[in-house]
């Protein structure tokens, strides 16, 4: 294993010769624990969750029944920590850069591997992230307000139930991204095509029907001004499972830390359905 | 040819044998002039545009690039009645209910036959309506609040030019449907699908930002509330055609009367592109 300082960020990782998503990964098992955000271009990330077999039917009935904010684009088999579909030597133990470690609703450690977690019986769920449709929307010139301001997307939970499924069981947590009315409907056009990392937008242009009060206060992320000529744009977001795995307070799970994600080997652009 | 009452509607013609279409423009040959809003349900009905051949070439251009408001779905050869690719029999000088005769930007005439206007040099063009996306969207439980309330579509002139062309010029004409967030953004999808009926809206939520000064107001077409929960969604639309042919002031064309289309043999669901 190569190691590296921890100041190095996953992006300076160009000269290993490995393919972008898999030096990513190797990084990441080296100790790396920065943000995967502009890491890998082109290649799928994805949000985690690791359940105890008992749940992870429920908690896999939960992400069917609600699949715009919980897509799955891969799982482990039963207590095995590797997805060959999404990476041949990947190791969900390993490779992504922090992990939370939940326990009773709480998180108990922030770990950058989870070897000393890892059982028999754990189940990983890797579940589609908005970083793909925003390459997509960016590739075709529409401005991604939290991105050109580098700061996180602003998230809201909304009064949107899931349908509950066992112990999992809240609300949908959306982001936002403020467009220009035609810019909106190109979005809504562009993100249909990728139904498996949240699709189109579940709502645009009135927050308050969806339970948002104000929408310069986001519950997660940081806000960002919405224009005058502007309308707010919602997709379901990926930190609905994070919420809804919190809500449940089960007695143990593990998730990826807020931004630090898993980098797979599939393209964004192989998810297009169309 | 089969003589009619005038006040017979044309969807009572259910008994002939033929096709719901073929009869509909046969007992617009004998003389029926009533809307053909709901008249042969399934098949596609079309604006008409006829004017002569010096000026077509700049008309045709005019559609190529304004395809949303414009879009040709039909059009003959000159001097030519038929358009066999909309139906075989069809002829365009008696095949639908009712149309305007135009001299310099006037109606001077509304005949229910075109017979003693036709001429060596004329061109006819039909232009897809949105009486076929609306059957989509209804296919798929959209409330459409005109048809509900059995009233025209209101229609606005906005501050969208469209792209001219020789003496073919002026603002994009659009209609508007209110929805709620979410219905907006599944119209969205499914007007996606049937670019050569308008396509997908060209804008939602903001009318002051297209020039439309007051909802309350449409410029054709009658009004419709728009609740606080819904949002007034913009499609282009075919009435931009004739208000750019009236603003021209040409000497010399031919158009339907609003609200009596042709109809023709292709079906709506041909027209999906995916």
């Amino acid at each position: 294993m190569i190691s590296l300082a921890r100041t190095e960020r996953l992006s300076d990782r160009a000269d290993t010769g490995l393919p972008p998503s898999v030096a990513a990964r190797h990084a990441c098992r080296a100790g790396m624990a920065s943000s995967t955000a502009g890491v890998a271009n082109g290649f799928v990330q994805g949000n985690l969750a690791i359940l105890p077999e008992k749940l992870a039917a429920s908690f896999h009935r939960f992400c069917q029944l609600n699949p715009k904010p919980c897509p799955v684009i891969g799982m482990s088999d039963v207590g095995d920590p590797r997805i060959p579909s999404l990476g041949i030597d990947l190791d969900i133990r390993t490779d992504l850069p922090r992990y939370r470690v939940w326990r009773d609703g709480e998180v108990v450690e922030e770990p950058t591997d989870i070897m000393a977690h890892w059982r028999d019986d754990l189940v990983a769920f890797v579940l589609g992230c908005s970083f793909s449709f925003e390459e997509a929307l960016m590739a075709e010139d529409l401005p991604i307000r939290h991105i050109e301001r580098k700061v996180r997307v602003p998230m809201y939970r909304t009064n949107i139930a899931c349908a509950p499924s066992g112990p999992f069981a809240g609300p949908m947590v959306v982001s936002m991204r403020p467009l220009k009315p035609a810019d909106a409907i190109r979005a809504v056009q562009i993100t249909s095509r990728f139904p498996s990392v949240h699709g189109a937008p579940v709502h645009l242009g009135h927050p308050h029907s969806i339970g948002i009060a104000d929408i310069a206060k986001p519950d997660y992320g940081d806000p960002v001004p919405v224009e005058a000529d502007e309308i707010p744009v919602f997709w379901a977001c990926g930190v609905t499972p994070q919420a809804v795995i919190a809500a449940a307070k089960l007695p143990f799970a593990i998730t990826h830390a807020p931004g630090l994600m898993l980098v797979t080997d599939l393209k964004n652009k192989q998810l297009a359905v169309l």
